[in-house]
């Protein structure tokens, strides 16, 4: 063949080329949405968001909560722009085939299905390379933030291996002992959890201090860390739930900020993983004021990350549940209603009124003071008889059941259910996420990002 | 630029035109999923398949359900493989937030979102265009198929216009009456509900037939159709649950293959809405035997729908749900189980035992003969107790019961709930279906295919 034609051929090609890759983009913009414009496919960074026990339900509930009265049509919640797909949550597990959330974050941080309650081990109890580890050995920053305290078993599962989530102290110990190339493997980690890190036979905050680490308690002394490793515990165990929390426990959009503010310092990229714990612990409880709650904190720190990886251009997004909790249902008992007004109406959680109860403050004067709607003699009588057995657990219940049935939401469980739980993304590989995956693919694909 | 050139460069694009088509699908494939290969693009036929009921807790029961416990992964069903995203559907309602099926059938058979109870009218009460009568009036052949009465909201919606899914009579009247073009709307129609067609005042299977519709009220009288309209009425009502049907009463595959034999043979290519209509009513009877029953029998019309899709080639398939029933839950009451094995132990469903009960046969006869396991004597009793009161409800109840609570499944509702219901699509526009959609973008789609 002539030289010139296939100097046109070689032209011809990079026009082809293109053209296919106009071609690709146009047809994953329809389907998985929203990749992240404006930049060059490279993942440089990469944030994996779980949202514990945030099954299909609560992402339901939570759009009606945002909905504009106003308008007829329900607007689309922060999550539901970057919706791609469903995830199967199922374990590995020989006795029970609904996952718990060791299991469940074992796979989305180690690629593998495994046993309820194994923290980033397999079947054998083998311990299992997780998406952090991979991180830090290509000497990118790591982080891990949680409103459960932060050895609990999800942020664990990224950052710590046990044979059971039970070994909190264990699991703390592996943050600071596990070490990679000769430093401690998460570099900013933010949750509650100070009983777990300073104790009678350790203290792994002097350690961590001693280590070059900044130690905060606050959400000030936070906003103001300027270090590169970083941990702040704002609690014993768990955090106050978003609507109860006071200006000292950081949100956990907060949290989130600290972190990437310091990660994103890093030339080589990072990896952080922030979970909203506590919609899960409300599921748990029935308490579907919590859930709300939780559900928000959450999708404020879920705003946060989108704001930054919009900017940022390199950043992977993923959001996605562990499996769902509490078998909540939008509508119970026959009725076709949800009322979002009723659990709006409530300005602290059944949970914090119960305990203002139990410390001594009249029910009367605690639900008066807590909650914008007037209880029903049969509402308040159930409260009181509750209130008389001096049982937390039992008067946090009543409380939330008076929530319950004004919203018209039910539960059939104070465990975990198996079904499919959304899937959202944002960043050049969004597409990857798509469709109905595995809960395991969520690390598959970020091992991939790391290679 | 020389002749010779030309010829290159002309075969050169032939073969990038063909890259780029390797191309996209292949990225179609990685989010979408399944888009339907070996075909041009364009839509010829359209069918619509609707599971009643079908929330995702359902379809993720099902793959439980249908899981080979022999290997480790939990295999794809039928519906998995095809999986792009899920839809919104709540109403337009003034009392009520979570729709009904007439609503949500209104919302994808004719894209406005209504009130609870609306057959294909507006919250005016005016009548709006159905994707069913967009098709006719394309010349197209047209067809209806479900397991509940063939009047019942969902079919209804598309081929009738009412006030209210109540007026059963004047709907099956619509079916008749409400011509276009000098043509009876739907020219297949296969379900049950004679009690609606030969009435007192008014006799439509005579009129039907006079019009030159063939009759059919068997499987074999329908599998040897050779007409082409047809108007299958195997039941009063509703068909019985596929689990308890007899070699007379068509499977809801049956029905699909005779209206897709018939409706195929138009030229100008056909509409068809099918739908696993009784998913629903199992989950509001809370009954999670009839449910899987009744998801088995969809998808076996699924897969026989999706074989005429790929070798038809021109063919969009949707399939979801109209909302859920049930607050239906794959684990309860704390358990991390959910035992498929346990209903799969019942030959049939608690509604066709409940009924041989009522009807003079003892408790332990049927419980012997149509259940694998052996009932402990606390559920024995119980199943008796509801016997003595020979209240059919109580007694399908009190049987449903054993199954759930052995099955490890919740119920919060006799009603449906919000949750998103999820979407499948093959074809070659499968990708509008992808990401989060409204139920009104089903109907949307279909026009914009009709056009």
């Amino acid at each position: 063949m002539r030289k010139k034609t296939w100097i046109f051929v070689a032209v011809f090609m990079l026009v082809a080329a293109s053209v296919i890759g106009i071609s690709t983009t146009n047809s994953s913009a329809d389907s998985g949405k929203h990749k992240g414009k404006g930049n060059n496919g490279k993942v440089k960074n990469v944030i994996v968001m779980i949202g514990d026990g945030m099954g299909p339900a609560y992402t339901t509930a939570y759009r009606y909560m945002k909905d504009d009265p106003s308008t007829t049509k329900m607007e689309k919640t922060v999550f539901d722009k970057h919706f791609v797909g469903m995830a199967k949550t199922y374990p590995e597990d020989p006795k029970e085939n609904v996952t718990d959330s060791a299991a469940a974050a074992t796979s989305m941080a180690a690629a593998i299905k495994t046993y309820n309650g194994a923290i980033s081990v397999d079947n054998d109890k083998e311990p299992v390379g997780t998406v952090l580890e991979a991180a830090k050995k290509n000497g990118m920053a790591t982080g891990l933030v949680a409103t459960s305290q932060i050895n609990h078993a999800t942020p664990a599962a990224f950052g710590a291996h046990d044979v059971s989530r039970n070994n909190y102290n264990d699991i703390a110990d592996d943050y600071f002992d596990e070490m990679i190339n000769g430093k401690h493997k998460v570099d900013v980690m933010l949750g509650g959890g100070t009983d777990y890190f300073d104790r009678e036979d350790r203290n792994l905050i002097k350690e961590f201090k001693e280590d070059g680490y900044n130690y905060v308690t606050t959400t000030e002394e936070m906003l103001e860390n300027e270090n590169e490793q970083l941990l702040g515990l704002f609690a014993p165990v768990g955090l106050p739930k978003a609507k109860d929390r006071n200006e000292s426990t950081p949100t956990l959009a907060e949290m989130t900020t600290t972190a990437l503010d310091q990660l994103s310092e890093d030339k080589d990229g990072f990896f952080l993983m922030v979970e909203g714990s506590q919609i899960d612990w409300a599921g748990h409880a029935n308490d579907s004021v919590g859930a709300m709650s939780e559900m928000e904190d959450f999708a404020r720190a879920f705003e946060t990350v989108i704001e930054f990886a919009e900017e940022n251009g390199h950043t992977q997004v993923v959001l996605t549940a562990d499996h769902s909790t509490g078998g909540f249902s939008v509508g119970r008992d026959g009725n076709y209603n949800f009322n979002p007004e009723a659990i709006k109406a409530a300005k602290r959680t059944p949970e914090f009124m119960a305990q203002e109860i139990i410390d001594g403050k009249s029910v009367e004067d605690v639900l008066d003071k807590y909650v914008a709607f007037d209880f029903t003699d049969k509402e308040l009588s159930s409260i009181k008889e509750a209130a008389d057995t001096n049982d937390f657990d039992k008067l946090y219940s009543a409380i939330s059941n008076v929530f319950n049935n004004r919203a018209g939401v039910g539960f059939t469980t104070g465990g975990h259910t198996g079904v499919d739980v959304p899937v959202y993304a944002y960043g050049p590989k969004s597409e990857v996420f798509s469709g109905l995956i595995e809960n395991t693919d969520i690390a598959g694909n970020v091992f991939e990002f790391l290679k």
